[in-house]
């Protein structure tokens, strides 16, 4: 930072981000048919570039690899570098087409007044400027933020991991072939490689408008630790179900099961269970057992572990699965088929416990007792507050939004699954159509001033645009 | 920050983050009819402490007096302090009483889409969080913050100027008397003195969700750079007026004179006025006589200079009042009667001119041309883009917004004047009616599986929590 004396921003930084900005400006003009027609353009690019993107993303395989075998990267990463795989190739191309054919997120009106006669008030939806993203491992996220990018009318530098650089510089490369075939700047989309530009970039808030770090909590709380600019972040997610005093036993076992086990790595699987201490010898050993029988592994306070032991005949895994909950079992995000469980005494209880552990994700209420589910979701301060249905719902694709920026962790500007929306802001435009013009000085409350008159228009996009 | 190694918080500042936080949280179960009576309880309490308030003004004016006597301070801030002048008590208790009369912001549903027959998905406004909302100088404004902080259900801590203290001390003893006769915790607006207070309050990412400064750039750039916390910023305005090659003569003077010269301290008063060259011995100087008429010191490029001396004879003023443009004049925010004047070339060029020196806040063309307005308003990269009309109407009052938490010049979240919309966020509320609730592991694209509905409900609130 600059006012703690660091080092000041390299000029390569200053020369990309001046460029983005520029691109960004130059733009604004050019009709949203091009941009999908750009999307369009880098489709074909792609197929075309299929077999040396491909080569490439060996040459980053063989790489990881090596450091996997020497032990120094997770088999799980490994797999989310391989473009090679099944169809995910096919499904990158597919997800470009799918944003080319989602409406226009900008140029939309959501207020609309008349403030005089011949006086009118637009607040229309237009894009943020440049984008910084910054995420991990999987390459195909550089296609799939340029086509969001590019469909909101933001321009991006994009760093991917550095397992991926091989992949993701023919990736952009691609990109700015295609760009080069429309009246879009091919600075639009740029890479970068190093975290020393990223530093230097997070310096630059009079060219980069928004930073997008997709990782995990460490990463952001970095970033947002080292920049003036607006951070979205896309972190964990400490999600919990809470079984209520009135849950019903069937659809706890269901919620709770799918919650933990349709993709254990996922941000919206859950983590923790709290269960009301008037279910410990109803509910909860059933819930058990069938987490149990799913080969997951309990972190149980004393009430929830004591309640199971006089189940053990019926409980499979018993010994090898239950254990005392350690300290810091409410606090972590296990991303693996491992739950921690705690007795609550009541609905306010299980709020505040939810309130104080959660990271404010998604949390779901078991209940038949719509009192309950209502305060829940109400006063449990997540971006998801869910009633008898699993976290796992929480995902931009099962919200409807055709694609996903990300899940936001923060709550400012977009709050949980991002789609288009999350990557527009607005301005208000301000027409005059008076033959004098309009000032201000004409209207107060005195004698002879005009009034304004606020009068709603409906309209949902801006007349004089068109 | 504590990367760096800084002083952690004080355990002073910790408990007074963590008693908003609580005092939020416990908060949200509170119907919003208990938040209006909480606002008139505090105009009671107002009218009951007005004395004691306005004596404690006069010793803070009293110091202030002394340390503009001995230089230290301007006469305009203190006139600012002054809470007993003219209808300034009134009209602060006036304005509690419009917050409370504003439609509620939270509750409203701006997404709702049946994901799968009964399971319903709707996005809702809600509450913030803990605001930390720090000010210069005006006293009311303690009061105004919070009242909008009541209003949109959010918890806030203030920081006025030191200046002020002996003043807001009072105020804020008032809102938490009048506080403790409602449900709402009387913790829930807390008011802190000191700037050391405010370093430690920044580290709390925790407790606090979003900080407000309304300020200047210096505060608000300091404030980005020593926290985690998003910043909503309220500095500086540098707008601009350009004069297209098709202006109309008397729109062009009207504008212009409005732009500057209604109120020069505001942020939405002009500070530059870009003229196109065809313009130079037309409609400049018009444009120039009338500035002249009205004490405008004139900042003139060599175009626009050597322009008026062939009309010297029928300008007044010009020998004081004209100058040649120092090299920061167009990135200067005067806030007085001087203006910045350049000649273009072309539209492009004041757009990117502009672009390239406004502070993004609000800039207007005056053009009888409805494409170069269209160009303008598109192109043109700030929160308002006006055509003939004056820059001055970028007010949230006069937007018909009924009151004004500042205006944003960041664009994120809140752009441009802020309504209550702006302390708002949303959350998803995700509720099944279904007979054994819902799971994800039902859909997806094979035999047997369900399929995503996504059928849109038209629907203003959350029937569920009615």
């Amino acid at each position: 930072m600059e006012t703690l004396g660091l080092a000041g921003p390299s000029n390569a930084a200053e020369s990309i981000a001046r460029a983005a900005k520029t691109a960004f400006e130059a733009s604004q003009l050019i009709p949203p048919e091009e941009r999908v027609r750009a999307l369009h353009e880098i489709c074909k690019e792609l197929e075309a570039a299929k077999e040396d993107v491909l080569m490439a993303n060996r040459r980053d395989l063989e790489a990881a690899q090596a450091e996997v075998d020497a032990g120094h990267m997770s088999a799980s990463l490994l797999k989310r570098l391989d473009l090679t795989k099944g169809d995910k190739w096919d499904s990158m191309l597919q997800g470009v087409k799918d944003v080319a054919n989602l409406p226009d997120p900008t140029g939309i009106v959501t207020y609309a007044s008349e403030l005089d006669d011949d006086l009118e008030l637009y607040r229309v939806s237009c894009p943020i400027g440049v984008l910084l993203v910054i995420f991990e491992a999987r390459p195909e996220v550089v296609i799939n933020i340029a086509s969001l990018a590019i469909k909101s009318g933001n321009a991006a530098i994009l760093k991917g991991g550095k397992e991926s650089n091989e992949t993701t510089r023919l990736l952009s490369k691609a990109i700015q072939n295609a760009l080069s075939r429309t009246s879009i700047p091919s600075t639009y989309i740029q890479a970068i490689q190093t975290r020393a530009e990223v530093s230097a970039l997070l310096q630059l808030d009079q060219y980069i408008d928004l930073v997008i770090p997709r990782g995990s909590n460490s990463l952001v709380r970095s970033i947002q630790n080292s920049t003036r600019i607006p951070v979205m972040g896309h972190a964990d997610g400490l999600c919990s179900v809470y079984l209520d005093a009135s849950a019903d036993l069937e659809k706890a076992v269901r919620v709770v099961l799918d919650s933990k086990t349709d993709y254990p790595a996922a941000c919206n699987a859950a983590e923790t269970l709290v269960v009301h201490e008037s279910l410990l010898s109803t509910i909860w050993p059933a819930v058990a057992k069938a987490l149990l029988a799913a080969d997951v592994q309990l972190l149980c306070d004393p009430p929830t572990l004591s309640a199971l032991s006089s189940f053990s005949h019926a409980l499979a895994n018993l010994s090898t699965h239950v254990h005392p909950a350690p300290p810091d079992a409410y606090s972590t995000e296990h991303l693996s088929l491992t739950l921690s469980v705690r007795a609550t005494s009541s609905l306010a209880d299980a709020m505040r416990f939810i309130n104080a552990h959660s990271s404010h994700h998604t949390d779901c209420i078991v209940t038949e007792d719509s009192a309950a589910a209502a305060a829940f979701c109400r006063g449990v301060d997540s971006a998801g507050t869910f009633v008898n249905a699993s976290t796992r719902f929480a995902d931009g694709f099962r919200y409807g939004f055709g694609t996903e920026v990300g899940i936001s962790t923060g709550r400012i500007h977009a709050r949980g699954p991002v789609g288009l929306e999350g990557l527009v802001t607005y301005k208000y435009m301000l027409k005059s159509g008076g033959a004098q013009g309009h000032v201000v000085g004409e209207f107060g409350p005195g004698e002879g001033k005009k009034r304004y008159k606020h009068r709603q228009i409906e309209a949902h996009s801006v007349p004089f645009l068109a």
